[in-house]
Parts: structure tokens; sequence; C-alpha cells
């Protein structure tokens, strides 16, 4: 291969929660311990991880075509303005998007809470051959759901052995799932939220319920703390991601996928037919000549 | 804004499909007739394109997300190896993917057959904000099913007038319908049918059945025209767009989706809330502070 994004360290292998020492309060938002150093730096790595990205993922669908059931599921959990789209524009958006599958989890429908709480998940698990990102996810329904009481403690306390189930699931089915943890000061969550209510073109991502929950921001740390260890499986590993500088997040989360698929190494696949065939039919049997 | 594209003529106005006047025999897929005369000059414009598309995307986006039911359709047609995949990685890749949806509509699966044809389309109809692509449609079941006889002609004559009515009932929902035949000549498909025999990364893109389809050419064409003709209709016109050169096609669509978003101009929503009042919430009364 031509051009590799810098041959550092596995990103996963630095950000990957650790189950037995993990420690959400000793992860600093802001730290860019590995990569590149400043945002010039990463936009220049961005593009060439982009070309790779690219590459790996033709031949991930090409597989799939192929008959592969392989596939990568980014779930992307954080904060309001901790950046999950944000993520999806400048990550998702290096790859192509027929290859893509993005779904956003929003407050559950009534249809949907008739349901188990994964059942919606279940249906947008992304097909073989394809890269699929959650916005949010089935982790909403341990952290919502438990920092506002909207279901009994022994239900969600049930809910981690039920991921941990599902997700080892998903992996059996040829899904590797990469999960991003957005982390991000309260700080910096107040300066992004002051910015949207002071530019008209971004007051649409603002609601006063917002506040609401900034203001449960402590119960939440525990919540997402205690979702990460409980969840950070070796099928379905978490990541913390310092996501107070935007820059740092996007390039983390798309080493985080590339590493994902140079791990899977997809190939394409052998054809059924003959080519010296084919091209001696295309060659001295079309009728369209 | 600060740049936009080429102030050329209508793109629409001249690659729309007039009913009245319409031959397809007078179309050369080869042309160049407006906008740039090389492929430099189109991917300087693309980029130029791109920044005009991800504003006038964002807000559709935003206008969805405040009770707005607009968006946008983008139909793909063509025949094998014209670029359905080509113009969705280049065009559809300049947008946020976050805002867009992608359909592929492949072979009917035995439920989608014991449903009426529309009946999967409906279910991938974008929604509001969003832009929507297909890569084939409910087209195809006035063309392949035509062309192989799957369904009587009494059968595939009505569908027309039912897919306008479909059309005009998308229309009435807020959908801006734009659709493109991605036009190539039998002598460009040749060469990149050999292409993808030639090249290793390519073969997965081909099987032995197309060139049966291949050889069938004329009768798609014929089936082409009639379904340009019989459902170009003002609230959803049909394009026919020169794609022997994959830049000057990626050029055209991009264009027609950016006409597409200028004439709706979508606005950003009021605030339900008092961006004033939430500031000073966030300033003199964050209890995280």
């Amino acid at each position: 291969m031509a051009d590799k994004s810098a041959q550092v360290q596995s990103i996963s292998d630095a950000f990957r929660v650790d189950p037995e020492s993990f420690d959400l309060a000793g992860v600093d938002p802001a730290a860019t311990p590995v990569g590149p150093r400043s945002k010039s730096e990463a936009a220049a790595d961005m593009a060439v991880i982009g070309r790779e990205l690219d590459r790996l993922q033709e031949a991930l669908y090409a597989e799939g075509t192929g008959g592969g059931d392989r596939r990568v599921l980014l779930v992307l959990q954080g904060m309001d303005t901790s950046g999950k789209g944000g993520t999806i524009r400048h990550v998702a958006g290096l790859v192509n998007p027929q290859g893509l599958r993005i779904a956003s989890f929003k407050k559950p429908t009534r249809t949907e809470l008739r349901h188990d709480f994964l059942w919606r998940v279940r249906r947008q698990v992304p097909p073989p051959g394809h890269i699929g990102v959650f916005d949010r996810s089935h982790y909403e329904d341990v952290l919502v759901a438990r920092v506002d009481n909207l279901v009994p403690s022994t239900e969600w306390r049930r809910r981690y052995r039920q991921i941990n189930a599902f997700e080892a699931e998903l992996a059996d089915q040829g899904v590797t799932t990469v999960k991003c943890f957005l982390h991000i000061s309260p700080e910096r969550q107040r300066e992004r939220l002051i910015a949207r209510l002071e530019d008209p073109l971004k007051r649409w991502k603002y609601n006063p319920g917002d506040l609401e929950v900034r203001s449960k921001f402590s119960r939440y740390q525990l919540a997402y703390s205690d979702a990460l260890v409980k969840c950070s499986t070796p099928v379905a590993p978490w990541h913390a991601v310092p996501s107070d500088r935007k820059w740092y997040r996007n390039w983390v989360v798309a080493r985080l996928l590339l590493e994902a698929l140079r791990d899977l190494a997809p190939t394409y696949p052998e054809p059924s037919y003959d080519p010296a065939v084919e091209l001696a039919r295309l060659r001295d049997a079309d009728p369209l000549r």
C-alpha cells in the first residue's frame, strides 16, 4: 500500500476501556496522548486515512457481494455537543456513502416501546459488506433510562448482560463492533451550548431540555462509567475518546475505524465465472459490435 | 453566498426531457454541451458545488427538524456501467452522510413480489429534511419488466400512469424528485465491461448475465425512451445525462441536485424557545459552573 496513516501505536490499545482498571475520572477530555500534535497535522493525516479507508471499504463491500458476512458497526455515544454528528460528518464522510448505513436512535416511539429494547437496534444492524454507524444506540437504555428512572433499577441492571449477549451474537454473525464514548468536559459543553445559542444557524440544534440533561452531568458520567466497564468486552470493546478538541476526536475515531478494517483485511471475492471466457465473448461474439 | 458554482444556464433546462419533442437517438452520450470543458475544470467546479450543496443540505436538514416536510429524491437509472454507483460516490459523497438516504433496488425478493410494484419503493422515500438517492427504482418495472416480459404488456403499460400518480403524490408530500437517465453508448459500455474483466479489483462488479442484458441494448433504449417521455412531468421531470464521460456525468448530476436545492431555498427554523432566556440560564444559573 502506498500511503498509510502514520504507523503510531495501536489507537485501539491507547483508548480501549480495560474493565479491570478503567477510571473515567482519570481520562482528560482535552488530552492528545498519541498521534497528531495539531489540527493541521491531523487534517493531513485524515486525508491519508481517507484513502486507505476507501480502499478497504470497497474490498469489504466486494466481499459482501461475494457472499461474505463481515461488516463493521461504529457505535457513537456521548453527552450533547460531544460531537456525534460532527464525527459522522467528518469520519463517515470519508467513505463511499453507498457502503454506509447510518442509524439515529432518538427517544423511542410508542411502537418501539412495546418491544424489547434491542428490537429497534437489531433492525438497524448493517448488512454484510457495509459499515454501519449508530448515532446513539442501545446504550441509551442504560444511560437515560437509568438517570431518569424510566425503568426499575432491576431492569436496567439486567440490560448490561443482555447487551453483552447481543454484541457477542453480532460478532458471531460477522459484525466487528467499535464503540466510542465521546468524552467532553462540562466546561466545553457549556461553550458549545453557548455557541449554538449565539449563532442563528446553529439554534436548531439546541432545545431547552438540553439544560435539564446538563444539570445531570455527573449522574450521566456515572452511568457512562458503569456502561463502559460492564460492556467493554473482547469482541466489542469500548473506547473513551477525548473529545474536547474536535480535530483530535475525529482523528481518533477515523483511526479506530481504519484499524478495525485493517484487522478484517477484507478480500475481493474470486469470480464465479472465468474472466477469460467472458472477455472472449465480448471480443469475439459481441452482438453489438 | 461566497462561492457559487459557475452561473451557466439552468442545467435542468439543458437536459430535461420534453415529452413533446424528446428523441433519445438525438442525444449524444459523449456530448458536453454546457458547463466545464475538461475534467480539470469539472473537478474545480465540483469542489465549489460541494460547498454550496453542503450549506443547502444543512439548512434543509434543519428545516426538517423544525417540522418542515420538504426533501429531495434523486433517481438514478441507466444501463450497466453507466455509472449509477460512481455517481453516488462522487455526487452523494459531496454531502453530509447523516442527511442522506441511499436505497438500491435489486431484483425484487419473493416478499416484494407479493406486493404492488410501488410497495418497496414507498418504504424508501427519504424522510423530511433528507436527500434520498435511488440506485435503480420503480422504473425497473417498466424496463426489465417490459424487455424480459416479466408481466403482460397491459400491466407494464398501466404502470406509467401509476408512476406519474405516485410521483405527483410525492410532490404533494414535499418531495422534489430529480430523475436522471445516465445515457451511455454501447461502445463505451463494451470498454467498461472489458475493463471490469481485466482488472482483478473490478471483477466482482461483473456477472455473465451482464452480456445477456447487453445483447438487448436496443430494446432497453426503446423502453427507456418510452419511460422518459411518458413520465417526464412538470413535478418530476426526467433528465437525459450524457454519461460516456464520467467527469461530465458527475458534474451534471451534481448541478441538477444543486439547482433542486437552490430552488427549494430551505430555511432554518425559528427557534421554539427564546435564545436570550436560554443564554441567561447558562450564564447565570448554570449548576455546573
